[in-house]
């Protein structure tokens, strides 16, 4: 031991300066203890989630840190959502190469504190470590729901109307964007459109306001993480169904309009690519209407796009003239 | 969407076939949904910690799968039975490079497996994602305790005994050890010492049989994870004391005396390397008798090393002659 009496780690240090501040839960006991604290109130249960993101992998290396932590907390939001639960606090664990400065830390805990704020998610522990590889941002994100009611995937039943939340497409738009940034562009957008489509791809806006009516509503809900194709036949698949979707009907942009207009063949990238971080979610029939009202009251956008049908085949995805269409890839997968 | 009613990507493919099968808490849904669910029984609190490990920063590239994945385990089960905490759960991402072959998966997931049925702390949940970088594992672990009853960093009082489990220092020498695997071993030692010490780094052995003694007596207490000294030094600055240690009384296992007896320098490695993964403790003098009875009845080794005084300066470690020795480094940081 030395004589300094405040001898302490770099790692301390960070951790104090910039991540003690967003400790604002009690249970997360100022971040100086191994461990976090959480007491559900009785008849609850407790939601938990886990994502993780990697540099170059789920975010660029020029992306702005306080965006790429933004991000790694609304992917996990985006869960919570979509089972119905309301955000309780997250840990966090944060990898970093020797060559993040400190000003990408303060960055990056600036943007994850304003989200932890903004959702109501307290940061409650982590653990900070040295890699010689990407950035890599690992969180695991907690939620209450009354007890027995959060909503999980298996639930749909025939009849059921599939909704979906917001806008399909424009994140993986944007990332087909991004990946030409500099180069030639792959379609003549004006600028607000290019910028509309890789904002979405940068930062998610999970549909939290909405997690209470899908709790009140929904048979089964998912997050379209990986593609609306791909993730809505995970869900028929737990549930054990199948669907017929009108591909018209699948709501989008004027961004997104724009480029279908002028390259009707990315309908594939719109259907199957990922990072919507929408809601998608089966309601009864006769839940529609309190369903419909709900997601108004919640300023979140619905929209019905088919509905379940018993059967075990996959979900048949209908162009304009009633033909089912084929896709290369169903789903997103970084594998 | 193709034709094929089966289309799962490679990732699910992996989970479905190596981590379902660990999935055995009803609350992991079978790994098919977005999150996990936990009830926790009322008047207990949920005791959370995080905690990642990096290839070629806490395991190396050539550490056998079954062993990186039960340290992942073990560094989290570690923090929860220093808090005195029953396991309860975790929820693991998973980063992988493409160089991961399907036979490293299968190793990583079978000594996971292995360790949460040893543990009784089954996987809730989990995310697998793709890295240019090193593997990378993140779990994020759950116990309980009874409302109220986790043990803190903070409950020291002048007058407690200090106590360490085990031996303190081994996996230090055993990573020095592992460096200088090839060329010329720093010590002469026979290899049943050399395995003793090498195996403590590989695999830690988490101290989860003394966590019902360390609630019910200990006033403070933490696991040893980055080097006796400093993580003394950050329980006694959370509890607002300081302390006399008598390095002559910190438990050293046959192996680490005989690194001493060849250089006794190693000292300094043997008190502030890191990787004991023993826990560290404080208990009131009244206390004493029965923490010692309970921690014989759970066969854990304990060592009364010495005692908080009051005060704020740093603690002392006290050699033969009574000279508190300075140490150049007080603790292992990855920063």
């Amino acid at each position: 031991m030395t004589d300094e009496p405040t001898a302490v780690s770099a790692e301390d240090r960070m951790i104090a300066r910039y991540f003690r501040p967003l400790a604002k839960h009690p249970g997360a006991l100022g971040l100086i203890d191994d461990a976090a604290l959480l007491t559900a109130k009785p008849g609850q249960d407790i939601v938990l989630t886990i994502d993780a993101i990697v540099g170059g992998v789920h975010f660029f290396w020029d992306d702005a840190a306080d965006m790429v932590a933004k991000k790694a907390l609304r992917v996990n939001l985006s869960d919570l959502a979509a089972k119905g639960a309301a955000p309780a606090g997250f840990l966090l664990a944060l990898a970093l190469p020797e060559t993040a400065s400190e000003a990408w830390v303060e960055a990056f805990a600036r943007g994850l504190g304003a989200d932890a704020d903004t959702y109501a998610c307290p940061l409650l522990g982590g653990d900070s470590v040295r890699t010689p590889g990407p950035a890599m941002i690992s969180i695991t994100a907690l939620g209450t729901v009354p007890q027995g009611s959060m909503v999980t995937r298996s639930g749909a039943r025939a009849g059921d109307r599939i909704m979906v939340t917001g806008s399909i497409g424009d994140a993986a738009l944007g990332l087909a964007l991004r990946k030409a940034a500099g180069g030639q562009p792959p379609w003549q957008l004006e600028e607000a459109k290019r910028s509309d489509l890789t904002q979405r791809y940068l930062l998610p806006q999970p549909r939290n306001a909405l997690a209470e009516a899908v709790r009140l509503h929904a048979s089964a809900a998912m997050d379209v993480s990986d593609g609306l194709v791909g993730d809505l036949a995970k869900l028929l698949r737990a549930s054990g169904g199948t669907a017929e979707i009108v591909i018209d009907r699948v709501p989008l942009s004027d961004s997104a309009k724009r480029v279908l207009a002028l390259d009707p063949a990315q309908i594939e990238t719109v259907l199957t690519g990922g990072d919507d971080y929408e809601i998608v979610c089966t309601i009864a029939p006769d839940k529609m209407v309190s369903f419909q009202h709900a997601a108004a009251a919640a300023g979140v956008p619905v929209t019905e796009i088919g509905r379940v049908m018993a059967g075990r085949q996959p979900a048949r995805f209908l162009d304009r003239d009633g033909k089912p269409r084929l896709f290369k890839q169903t789903s997103f997968s970084h594998f």
